[in-house]
């Protein structure tokens, strides 16, 4: 394809971006696609002359976008929100436009600068204090692909933080998360073949870690010779949005200093750039004690995926544990140490240049945009709430979390109904909105309780959105409960 | 910014990019800012109120732009290439426009299926045979960021094989790579806590790991009571595009069948697609007996950056090693087995829908046009090797491998000159043209010298910048002569 192809090509896929964000509110929100259904209408191999694109591009409207789940639908309140801004689509446009493995200042200076720079920005804008800053030298931030490597990358520093001072086996070493940590926790454990224990979370503690728990885990763990050495403690959990108490945790801790405390705080940390929230996720708490946090601003943050952040307290402990510099590496500014070379802040080598749509975006919104669209979607959830209050046949089943709400179906007729029989309903009632075409929703369970996620957050979710949503879940929760058969 | 907005500035963006082509030669390859030139340029903070985009896209041109290296100019020899092709720039487009975290098979059923289907075409593609295809249903392929990924991902799957057949503590693990094993390996085992032997490499072998060296190496080492438990063969060394004995080493690992055998082969891997190449590659060896291969098409194979390939014989023991699965990730299709999740292929939870952008390049080059594209590099690289036979200042290090030489200067009348006094000459001459506008070109140490690597690959490459360079090369060659005082 010559330049003058690619111009038209180029226009020609901005005008179908813009008819899908023009029609997405009509489409529906999953695909109704069955497994198997793309290889038979490919063919087995690549093609042995290249073709044009308009021909391609025809195949990707007809074969692949019926096989989408549109994240962005305005009635997708499944997991949690996956960013797409047009800013967010015009920064990868421009940085894929010259791709450079980032590895190094010199591969491309632009791109670890303009790093450095938004992942400042990102930090005041989220409330973080200086001790975060890369303008400081001493702590700072970087991108990572998702939470599950910022989660990686804050366990291995934490460890060889920990073998720099003791010799420790690795069989001994235990990481510390708790059974509302998003599955990354466990998924270290097993790239790192480290042991991973759960700790236990209670209803009444709105399923957040307290100290207390914490305290009895390490004072068990130590007296039988293992070495807890990092607690991926979670603001705002995957399955309730539940905050894990961090002052009570960060005042244990004060007693097991080896300990690293990490914040995977994925959604909800996009919320700390409004301050109504920032006393009850933490962050004085965030900004006097943890040793490392997370955001993922691909999810709440309005920057298309991928876009983690992760910021440390202490960057020399995450720079000693993944410094490699073989001789092709070597660069006159690197080893004159003036430069930030950020393949020593992540897993692997190469990194794409993911600042420049942070940059855009950061830019496009502001901070009061930001804040608009955080308070939009809280107002959206309280909506629902209200909504939900109003029905008796629903039940919250444990207070809502900014804009996350778990509820379940409890006919009043049946309300003493014991939890296996109530866990069936709502299994029946989340099958029937599981194949819904009009709402995206996902369920989780609870300390044994089945219950129902609604997660707001979709850029273009309105009220009106919101309502239909609510007025499928009474259709379905009437339909589940006329068909169910109680058992007490 | 709305729909019409975003096609205004959609539009302008394909605009900039043609002219950015369309002007690319005449730019300097490398930028001459200075560590620390962008911060002042910007707010110490993220604007309150969101800007407009034609601000945003101006700055972009006046302080990201001056600061860029551009890995895609012509003149571009150093490291390895990074490929970025208006087809890839387009599927990241079309990507990016819907972003779905990718984890599981329901969040976008053509984001998985399409990855089975490009990652069976490139397999076919490279001559890879059909156990490694997805259709087999027991080997398969997925996408990763990059090859260090790939080598992290192929090391915990071979921990999990070995411990799942007996109990090793973890201390008595061990990594083999070689002395010319790209730093990934290194890297690894800093991740992962795991000790590394780097196997001697011999100048006679082209810096190529034999049989020989491995043979002795695992009597020693399992004499001494450690577990070698998996060897990453390189095919196309970083520094020289050393080919890794397989037919040897293959041999050998018959004597030690729990040593699993990946195969970086990052960069030469895509010459795979031309024919003739496949025999000095050792292809069949391939696949014979490797358990997992990996090559990354963002390099040298037409796909934008990230896009590393890594397939494996067994794939179950890939995703029993990954494999987690939380009650809040459930679907009723991968509860049945039916479908990929390929959450259990890498190393995170979220992943890009990268497969666009390879069927985009597959379709728009065609097997002939990958073929046409790698030759291309071949023959410029044949044009310079010819132009350094012909000047007796120059001498090759190794014999050159497919689109890559390695040379360094050895003036004919100093040729008896000791190892230390040619590496200052040749550091000298590498510092002079590390500072040349009009190319960029790296270094690296083979065995003790000191050597320079001239490395063909972007796609806008001809002879006329081959030619330029190689006239670079001498005029700093004789500068760096002329100020040389050699020791002996």
């Amino acid at each position: 394809m010559d330049v003058e192809q690619f111009r038209k090509a180029g226009y020609a896929a901005i005008d179908r971006i813009c008819d899908y964000y023009i029609n997405l509110d009509s489409k529906p929100v999953s695909s109704s696609v069955q497994p198997g259904y793309l290889a038979p209408l490919l063919p087995k191999t690549a093609p042995e002359e290249g073709e044009d694109f308009q021909t391609i591009a025809a195949d990707y409207e007809s074969v692949i976008v019926p096989g989408l789940t549109h994240w962005q639908h305005p009635s997708f309140f499944a997991y949690f929100p996956t960013a797409a801004t047009f800013e967010g689509i015009l920064g990868d446009l421009y940085a894929n436009a010259a791709p450079n493995p980032g590895f190094n200042w010199s591969c491309s200076p632009a791109s670890t600068e303009l790093e450095a720079v938004v992942m400042d920005w990102s930090a005041q804008l989220l409330g973080l204090s200086s001790v975060f800053h890369n303008a400081g030298g001493i702590g700072g931030g970087a991108l990572q692909t998702t939470a599950s490597d910022s989660a990686l990358v804050a366990i291995v520093a934490a460890r060889e933080r920990l073998r720099a001072l003791t010799e420790v086996p690795l069989e001994e070493l235990l990481v510390y998360v708790t059974t509302q940590t998003h599955s990354l926790g466990l998924k270290a454990g097993r790239v790192l073949g480290l042991q991973v224990r759960a700790l236990e979370v209670r209803a009444e503690d709105r399923y957040a870690l307290s100290g207390t728990v914490l305290r009895q885990a390490l004072e068990e763990d130590k007296a039988a010779g293992r070495r807890p050495f990092i607690l991926i403690a979670t603001v705002g959990s995957t399955s309730s949005g539940a905050v894990d108490n961090l002052p009570e945790i960060t005042a244990v801790l004060q007693d097991h200093p080896e300990v690293w405390l990490h914040v995977d705080a994925a959604w909800a940390g996009l919320a700390l750039c409004c301050p109504e929230t920032r006393e009850a996720l933490f962050l004085d708490t965030i900004n006097a004690s943890v040793d490392s946090f997370c955001a993922n601003f691909h999810k709440w943050g309005l920057v298309n995926f991928d876009a983690s952040t992760l910021w440390v307290r202490d960057r020399k402990s995450l720079n000693e544990a993944l410094d490699i510099t073989p001789p092709f590496l070597r660069t006159a500014h690197g080893d004159a140490g003036t430069v930030v070379d950020y393949r020593n802040w992540h897993l692997g080598l190469g990194r794409r240049f993911r600042s420049l749509k942070f940059w855009f975006v950061l830019r496009g919104f502001g901070v009061e945009g930001f804040r608009k669209h955080i308070r939009q979607a809280i107002t959206l959830n309280t909506t629902f709430v209200d909504l939900l209050a109003d029905m008796e046949i629903f039940e919250l089943v444990t207070p809502p979390s900014l804009a996350l709400t778990v509820f379940r179906v409890v006919p009043p007729s049946h309300a003493q109904a014991d939890l296996a029989a109530l866990n069936a309903l709502n299994a029946a009632f989340f099958a029937r909105l599981a194949v819904r075409p009009d709402l995206a929703i996902t369920q989780t369970v609870l300390n044994g309780v089945f219950c129902v996620r609604f997660a707001v957050g979709a850029a273009r979710t309105t009220q009106a959105h919101v309502r239909a949503a609510f007025d499928v879940l009474v259709e379905e929760a009437h339909a589940a409960i006329a068909l169910w058969e109680p058992t007490a």
